[in-house]
């Protein structure tokens, strides 16, 4: 997935399928007020100076990440449903 | 389009016409609440010192983007309608 | 109009009626949500220190600029309406 | 006018009448969303750091000047109205 | 009164009654919208960094100031009536 | 109590009963917007650099204080009420 | 529990059963208007720049802690139920 690239701290993610996340350890949400998500992270930003701040990428493409549902913005790509987020709508890494 | 510079890290991006989209790689919106689309970019600012953050141009004039479509400022030139709005709004390039 | 010497990084600028706006290529609004005008600058601030951050002035008296309709405070000077804004308000200059 | 010193970057004022404002050209509000006013300035504080940032005066006691009529506080003192505000809130000196 | 030791930068301040007002020219409130008050400074704290900004202290006890109504906190401390507020909450001295 | 160790500004303080406000010159709100409280100062973060400003703490376990009663969390332990507030939260000391 | 890392200052925590709290010193609620709980941390993150500011971790994995009901997103891992929430929303560490 090499055709967005996000700009500045941004992190484009794909949403993992409920048998993804049976695998890999299920991570689901417990309450409506904010739902986390699992995701695989396919592109990263630059990182940099991002409104004045040093920020630099601590999330790598191929990661599993949990993040929260309502951040980002969604897109379809050659058919696929991808969320662009900033780095810091990632809560964790999940190995 | 040389007529209209933008001021600071701001650019001037013309919206993708749907077949246009479609001829690479279709992005399109998956819900309402903040609904992404394809532009080009057709005018960048100098960047530089913008509300005393150092801004640095990550975008060039020809970029495929995408943004969110409540972002920004709609202006009608020699009959062509053009959105301007701050590179921050830009969520990624599309190559 | 050296009448006028606008504080800080303020810009006062006259609107530019709809014939000149065709003469130099029309710039309209095409949505409500944010109405852009056309106006032509009189009189600038020294720019320098502005809330603690250094503002450099990008525009030059007789500049013809693209604003947001809903920035700055105007007002009457013989007879004459002026709008009174800070740079930052200024989207673009028109050439 | 000595007898109110204003703290920080604040500054004194005295509303002009209407007939002092159209010996020196007249400064009108045209709409009602915020109406600006011309006073003249009686006091002004020290400048200096106000909130972390260093602000420098650029109004001195004696110029006319354009503020937004909801800035400030209002006083009467020995039978006069004044309004105290800050020198952020003076938009422009009149000559 | 030595007993209150305001923290960082802020005073506390009594409430002058009208008839002192009145000996020292009369303050008073012209409008409903932001009613300021005189009152004396009875302490004051020992400035130095507030919130991360080096606040130094412009007021001294016994200094007659005006101050907002509404700003600050209100105690009863012997059976007298005090404000404590920050000094950025002072509009002026009075001499 | 040191049983509980506050992280960053933040200070565990013990209300103070109506006849301990007494003894030390009685200290009770006038009026309801906010009413302050007095307490007395159990337990002290360590300060240093807390939301990337650094802080000193200016009080001490065993100071009386007064507060205001919106800020910070109750928490009971051992039977005991106690409030776990920041520093900032405390207007002034008592002596 | 090492499947799951945050990131920058965010640490993920696993709360403490009623007869846990017992034992180690009851700590409960007050009052409704923001409920604390204790719960024990499982992971931390790194610490270091976290938007634009230097955070160094003050927790340790198995600290008690108590932290704000309302802040934090919650997670359920094998089976289990954590939440991922800032450093700064943890109040104190109870020993």
């Amino acid at each position: 997935m090499n055709n967005i690239k996000p700009l500045g701290d941004r992190v484009v993610i794909k949403k993992l399928e409920a048998e993804e996340k049976t695998k890999s350890g299920i991570v689901l949400p417990t309450q409506a007020k904010e739902q986390p998500q699992m995701a695989q992270v396919v592109a990263i930003g630059p990182g940099g100076m991002v409104d004045g701040k040093e920020v630099k990428m601590e999330v790598t493409v191929g990661d599993k990440v949990i993040f929260s549902k309502y951040a980002g913005t969604e897109v379809k790509y050659d058919g696929i449903e991808y969320t662009i987020l900033k780095q810091s709508d990632i809560l964790a890494i999940v190995e």
